[in-house]
């Protein structure tokens, strides 16, 4: 009855899947069959797939060729969809956490989050001159001492700004910052410090605001040179809003891979974001911006939005911590609306404390609409405390941990080990089957919601689009009925064999992504590029988080050959960011001790 | 860029749509662009539709004649998708209610029910000479008393259903019934009664199940001649378990329309079921079996499946009581896994009344990994008080209340006039506005859902397939990954209109169809018939109930000029079935004082 002979894959109840080390489960490793292309072919590729016929065509092929049709559309499983990655919020037992209530108001988050910082927060680790990155209570202490201004550190920041945009650095670390508006906020900042009533330890401290994000006065560009003009950016994000309370410093919409539809943050409208460590190497996407500004000490924390990895990748690739909570803990209103189950606001900071800080700023109750409307007590981990981290069992799949660079298998073994030797952490080893089956699913769900939401500028817009993002685009368009609700079985499959795993460990260990940051080529800059191939090695160890709602927190741990940041990446159970963060916390105090400054590195509260 | 010009709809935000009687909203009604097909016409378009290119050419036209492309595909909106109409549990202001531990056994939940009747019930009620079914009290007072015994009835029922399958007859009732089991049950049941040791009042009770629920020692087959090889049933549904429990006798598998893809009811392979009213008339469907085997006294009660409206339409046009749960009140495992967003349990009765008792068995624990996971107190209306029945509010939509056949209009009129006057209830004109946008979301919907849960059966069993039923399989399959998504945010601007029109009305009231029980064609018989315009017409008043997961309820109010059956509907607030069975209970006792007996009629407790 089909064109074509069907291949298909007759996957075993989920129940019954043996999630042992010993497990016969085979390792699929992504066979992407994608060439890298950019400049003017892939302007013909664009052309080609946009063609009525031939597109279909291409399409199909490129569908099939990439497993999709064998793993996923085919596919015969029992699972029904599971189309929201919303949890039930049990009671987990966190030990050493303060639980909030989720009313507080957003200054009062933050107190509760500074009382559970331990004493040691603020004076600098001991060690051989190691780096650390100015914290938000570094800035607090200073503003609070009179040492320096909220007025001078936003002077110094639209300085660095403005250097930073020109040649030789192009850093391209905006899309909107608007100097006057920076200033504004900073005199205000400073007037409260000098009147002595500071908002929390928030005030005065620049953050930055992926431009998917909402934030007066900016428009939302999304990385596009059009989107904007047809969703008008009204108000803040909520989760803007709440930083607003707190007194930050909104510096800016930083920049992104356009519409978050790729991973190497090059944007051909707003230039490339390039990597703190070799302004040469891309920053990662799709929150690039976010990830460099913190790595280059301009921002001790910036907001990203991870819908497949795009907050951990370029904080791994820049050298910061990433932290994406578990779906629905922070209230998505006023992100764009460019998917609807995977796509979560996550936080790019310098430190583990600064990510709980604005962790607590800006979980609480949920305004919206949005599939996601629970509420939950807000878990801050008492990090004063340590009995938590002890006998802790980390569930480790060997031969998707080391499907990855040398470079990256090396550190992140060797910071495992150290984790292991230090806090007497157990590993558990297991397998999680068909990780490659859960990826491709995602992205068929991630297309399809996508296209959805953009649908109605297709014909008008797109044109204005990047070459990647229209292919993108085209295959995003491409996906059937049946296949979004097949990878929504996928997922429920996905969610039983995770749930079975944290049922005997903690967290799930992964490096954060497959590769480091690669060069940024020249022929990608105006067309942008296609490298699926990275692509989906960047995003091997990020899809869980996203596709089953998983809290997840990546640490920097070391760094390549070329002396590029790794990340190591805890996967945790729903609801559980207090143990994360708690885990990360433990990492960072002895995976970093050799912490290197950046080749880029603005050092702004230094007069 | 694309192949076509594109026409689209741009919808106000669901917030801004009035909602009022002076609404500007436009009523569309439903522009069915399909012929009526049987036999060798229908076998050339299935033909056809199945061929690569022109089958994909072909459901294209299809689609864009039938609005889809214009209301749903191009769709410009804002709202966010809805996928699962899971609702909160909210505590809503029930009056008169008694509720139950989802936890306690279903004997305790049928007493519990029992307790709440009033004293009239099994009273005939006064009249000229009405028609009444036997009810679930009278056999149980019948079995009790020791007039009869549950063993003789078996006897007489397994009499009645020889007699029914030969000519002239051949009604249909059953895909599958097994004598032995039948007499089996009703021994243990009638040893029961002797040692004066009933489990319930069901015990003893003829119960029929829907051949898309699992049902020992049956195979379920959803109505085709494979389902059943490739998925072997292999235990009771958890709802049959609980009717079992009660000591119900479970007397086979009724008829149903294959694989619940039609409204006739009408089954190549097991013939059609018949109206018991008028036995060359349809019973609708999908679930006409169960309905005709209720409205022929044959049982009390039968269950069903009401994935868009196949429990409620047939119940109408059998002159029945329907009742559908509000989504995941009743738990679905071992049901027909066909989709899993729109379909549910529903009970088909005689009387209002045993609509309740069964509800009150059914409802509870929810054991499944289905979307549906919620645990709700269980709501039995006290029917002993009329307080609850005061001050009742119904919305009603002229232009919707008033798109059907003259007969039906003016009997559904007639009957709200009576129960305005008789209990002084208010109507409160509102305008429900894009019906049959909903209709083809829903469409949308159950057809990806119902295309992805077969994929796999496609190339070995389609073949074997009712030919109306392989054409709605092309159809259902041809769905891409865009619209499904779009239909879900159809499915929350749905919501909000309904949540809206709730905020001030108790229920919505309609027809439950849009014409009543219409001729069985000789063509049909064999190929199954297309006949997307009565289709479209019965469909009508069900998809809210269905595509936002409400509960509702049909009763009988009146006859058409050929006698034909014609049922009122009440569609309440979510987890309102207190509030719905407690108004259907009194309009029953006022909308049918001439209730007529079907054609077709067994008086199994006659003796």
């Amino acid at each position: 009855m089909s064109l074509f002979k069907r291949k298909c894959v007759v996957y075993t109840p989920a129940n019954d899947v043996d999630l042992s080390p010993y497990s016969t489960e085979f390792y699929l490793q992504a066979n992407v069959k994608a060439p890298r292309m950019t400049g003017i072919l892939v302007k013909i590729f664009t052309y080609l797939l946009e063609l009525p016929i031939i597109g279909t065509i291409l399409l199909y092929i490129l569908l099939k060729k990439n497993l999709i049709h064998e793993l996923i559309t085919n596919a015969e499983l029992e699972e029904s969809p599971l189309y929201v990655p919303l949890h039930d919020f049990e009671d987990i037992e966190e030990k050493d956490v303060k639980f909030i209530d989720p009313s507080s108001s957003p200054p009062e988050k933050v107190q509760h989050a500074i009382d559970c910082l331990p004493i040691s927060v603020g004076k600098k680790p001991n060690g051989t001159n190691p780096f650390c990155r100015w914290t938000i209570m570094d800035y607090s202490k200073a503003y609070r001492s009179g040492d320096i201004t909220p007025r001078l550190v936003a002077e110094s920041f639209v300085a660095a700004i403005d250097e930073s945009i020109k040649p030789p650095l192009q850093m391209g670390f905006f899309i909107h910052y608007n100097v006057d508006d920076i200033l504004r906020q900073a005199t205000e900042s400073t007037l409260r410090y000098q009147r002595g009533e500071p908002i929390s330890v928030l005030d005065g401290v620049p953050v930055a605001i992926k431009d998917e994000i909402d934030c007066l006065p900016y428009p939302t560009t999304g990385g596009t040179k059009w989107l904007h003009k047809e969703r008008p950016c009204k108000d803040d994000a909520c989760c803007v809003k709440r930083l607003r309370q707190c007194g930050t410093i909104l510096v800016g919409k930083s920049n992104m891979h356009e519409l978050g539809s790729g991973t190497s943050g090059i944007n051909p409208h707003y230039g490339p974001t390039r990597n703190p460590y070799d302004c040469k190497k891309i920053a990662g996407g799709s929150s690039g911006g976010s990830a460099s500004l913190v790595s280059a000490g301009l921002c001790p924390v910036a907001l990203g939005v991870d819908g497949g990895g795009s907050v951990r990748m370029p904080a791994a690739l820049c050298g910061v911590v990433g932290l994406k909570p578990t779906f629905a803990r922070i209230p998505h209103d006023g992100v764009l609306p460019i998917n609807w189950t995977v796509g979560m606001v996550g936080i790019l900071a310098g430190t583990v404390e600064d990510a709980m800080i604005v962790y607590a700023a800006l979980s609480g109750e949920i305004p919206s609409h949005h599939p996601s409307s629970v509420l939950t007590k807000i878990n801050i981990p008492r990090l004063s405390s340590t009995k938590s981290i002890s006998h802790i069992r980390l569930a480790k799949y060997g031969k998707w941990f080391d499907d990855c660079s040398n470079d990256v298998k090396v550190c992140c073994s060797l910071a495992l080990h150290k984790l292991q030797d230090h806090y007497n952490w157990k590993i558990i080893d297991v397998t999680v089957p068909e990780i490659e089956v859960m990826r491709l699913a995602h992205y068929i769900t991630i297309g399809s919601e996508c296209s959805t939401a953009l649908d109605s500028y297709k014909e008008k817009n797109f044109a204005e689009l990047g070459w990647d993002v229209r292919v993108a685009q085209s295959i995003y368009g491409a996906f059937s009925g049946i296949e979004y609700v097949k990878a929504q079985r996928i997922r429920n499959r996905q969610l039983q064999f995770h749930k079975k795993i944290f049922s005997e460990a903690d967290v799930i260990v992964s490096p954060t992504t497959g590769v480091t940051a690669y060069p940024i080529q020249d022929d990608a800059l105006k067309t942008g590029e296609l490298d699926y191939v990275n692509g989906a090695a960047l995003v091997r160890y990020s899809i869980a988080g996203n596709f089953l709602g998983l809290p997840a927190v990546t640490v920097p741990v070391g760094y390549d050959k070329f002396g590029l940041p790794i990340g190591l990446q805890f996967i945790g159970r729903p609801w559980s960011e207090a143990t994360l963060i708690h885990l990360a916390f433990a990492m960072q105090a002895i995976c970093m001790p050799d912490y290197r400054k950046p080749e880029l590195y603005y050092d702004l509260l230094r007069r």
